[in-house]
């Protein structure tokens, strides 16, 4: 029986790790997740705008395994870790012994305080989320179509999204082309052109991380789109019916606008408040559990926390950026210093290898930013394309994803623009009842 | 101003029909549908298999009628009709005037007066209820594969398909190969091929609409896949942990299951009976519409009554199947009549052309009882793929399926097995936990 290491978490970071110590027969490996597969998030903004399906950037975790044989996949939800055990808590009542510990359960959206925000704006980090952001754009054009009072009309033809990092400005981006080309020609009383789309952010410009010559590039690429960006503004309330920003300067606006998306703000997930709570040790900013440069928290040399529910600084101070490379980076360095330290050699500092950051805005339209190199428009869309299909899990999901992709570029068509889930027409039928005069 | 067409329903019946009436400046043309998208039910077990995802069986209906510029299509639901006034009520309170109407609203699940069964043994009709059932067949493997005690891991491990018509006989046999064959090394406790799938029906054969050499050979091809049929039974109640099937000699027996699905019944929708109560005609047989060789229900030529709504016989008094078929040849029928009709001529009876049917069981095995010729296995396969390739509307969607397929058809993968939807896996954790002997 070899030492038993459990990984929390199958995104990027957890799945790496397990690819990594899978084929390895002195471990016993145990990959939990409240899910039955990874889900390749930067593609998600595409299935929130109906681009893509949730089956093609999502795969299931026992394929991507099936053939570890030393590995096995529980579908379940930790509830509480005994770190003096060694022990973790499952919310059916089964408990799970390690030797080591792999954390990387993740982010979750943040809104500063304001939760009752949440059922508004929602965010965009599940499956779930994603097609209820894509019922929310499709509904409020149709809502727009039958809708005769101007002021509604145009609430329901207004879009904010709320922050200009990637996600944001991904989302706004398609949120252009739909309403420029996608939905061009499909109604009788909207102009789908007429749709006002807001991107607001509190720093002074978009994708603030990046240089300030690719966020003027991309502001430019927004405004071709039809895309307003709204910055140096804080929001102050989100409702059924909009927003209101705050500028620097105390002055407040309204905007009216029946759908608003958040891309604002994560924290780390909530198992790792419970596990910093259980450890005696404090969050850091952001809700992320603090750990050295070997990606363990203070003390606990056999508990690797990574991804984005781990805060860790680099050698001059600043803090890891919570994106998809730091955490494909840690997990399998993680499993490497698991084996390093169970043939009792101690590993050397993890290093980040920052290959660069990329925002794509839309067709043939993006900023990246390399170690030394600017790219922006059709050159730093081909770079995007490309890396993402090539970390995409599985032939079948690339292949389809690649085919969809090329059928959007001809044919401005996106074929996952469904009307699905949760809200039922019926249920918004009403509500937009209630906000006609007269009815 | 040409004369107002209104169609309820874009399933095939209404999207046939207004096809047919779109090229037409002579009419204006109204398709109303609560859902945003053409769905094309024949492949929607699939969806709830994991093989499809939901985008690939489903055509947003602006997208197929957006170049008919004398059509209008209305995201709603339509709550009630004034015959005499000759106009509809929507739920959010608008009234929608017509001329002529043609009602292709469809069938919902039946089941018998025992509504309380929805719960425990959905049914496939809507691409909610298949992301539904593909939870709940994915999530009995995984709470399977955590379950110690026998009798409950058993229960999981057990599947009972109520029903043993096409829809039946279509997902028993895909549940057969997800046990044999993409399951296969994915779980460390259970063995996928364990699982017990039962096709039960009423009828003393599967398939009782077809030749009887056609039953023996779908019902040979089940076993083959691990499926045993029970005929000759009545499902006498159905609850979360199993069903109670009673026999001709009214014996009972207790199949102890935690996955219950339904395929035993469909009755005409809703607004088939408000239409028959508005109207003052009884409902036929399966809460079908009753209608003349005119596809009109009795007194009103204005209004036509398509699909598995309606109730129509043929010349020797035989009701028409519930298949898209017919709704396919009534639709673009009903679409010419008003127009002779607007014409002042009278349109020939319709006459349902029955070209054959099919079902399919698994790869490279299907039966197809077509006029004067009957096939089995992969020749009957072959005619079903090619025949539901071609009747799936749009090209992209058809490209994606096909690969889907083939990579199906090549690693038996099945790459839309996601878990996801509204039973949280925390939800059913706790389910499984209350389940569990000393929990």
């Amino acid at each position: 029986m070899g030492q038993r290491v459990i990984i929390l978490g199958g995104g990027f970071g957890g799945l790496y790790a397990a690819r990594t110590l899978g084929t390895r027969e002195d471990v016993e490996v145990t990959l939990i997740d409240r899910r039955n597969f990874h889900l390749f998030q930067p593609l998600l903004y595409q299935v929130a705008t109906g681009e893509l399906s949730p089956a093609d950037v999502a795969f299931p975790l026992r394929a991507i395994l099936s053939n570890r044989k030393n590995t096995r996949v529980i579908l379940g939800e930790v509830s509480d870790i005994d770190p003096v055990k060694k022990e973790l808590l499952l919310a059916d009542g089964a408990s799970e012994p390690y030797d080591w510990l792999i954390v990387s359960t993740g982010a979750r959206n943040h809104y500063f305080g304001h939760d009752a925000w949440a059922e508004h704006a929602p965010g965009l980090k599940s499956l779930e989320e994603a097609t209820n952001i894509r019922h929310r754009i499709l509904y409020a054009f149709e809502a727009a179509e039958r809708e005769m009072d101007p002021e509604e009309h145009r609430a329901w033809l207004t879009f904010v999204v709320v922050g200009g990092g990637p996600t944001g400005v991904e989302l706004a981006g398609a949120l252009g082309e739909i309403a420029n080309d996608t939905l061009k020609g499909d109604f009788r009383h909207v102009n789908p052109k007429d749709a006002r789309i807001l991107l607001v952010d509190a720093a002074d410009r978009l994708l603030s991380p990046f240089q300030p010559s690719l966020s003027a590039a991309a502001e430019q690429a927004l405004i071709d789109l039809g895309v307003r960006s709204i910055v140096n503004v804080m929001v102050t309330s989100v409702d059924e019916n909009g927003v209101t920003l705050k500028s620097a300067d105390g002055t407040e606006q309204r905007i009216h606008a029946h759908t608003v998306l958040w891309a604002a703000g994560v924290a780390g997930s909530a198992f790792g408040a419970k596990l910093a709570d259980r450890l005696g040790i404090a969050l850091q900013r952001g809700g992320r559990v603090p750990v050295d440069d070997h990606c363990n928290p203070a003390g606990h040399p056999e508990i690797f926390v990574i991804g984005d529910v781990a805060y860790q600084t680099d050698a001059k101070g600043n803090a890891l950026p919570g994106v998809a490379p730091v955490a494909m980076q840690q997990g399998p360095w993680a499993a490497k210093a698991i084996l390093s330290r169970i043939a009792g050699q101690e590993p050397k500092a993890f290093r980040y290898f920052d290959k660069g950051s990329l925002a794509v805005i839309g067709r043939a339209s993006a900023v990246a930013q390399l170690p030394g190199l600017n790219l922006t428009g059709l050159l730093a869309w081909l770079a995007w394309l490309f890396i993402h299909l090539m970390f995409l899990v599985g032939f079948q999901n690339r292949l389809i994803v690649f085919i969809r992709w090329a059928f959007n570029y001809f044919t401005y068509n996106r074929g996952a623009r469904l009307i699905t889930g949760d809200i039922s027409p019926a249920e918004r039928d009403r509500k937009l009842a209630r906000n006609q005069p007269g009815v």
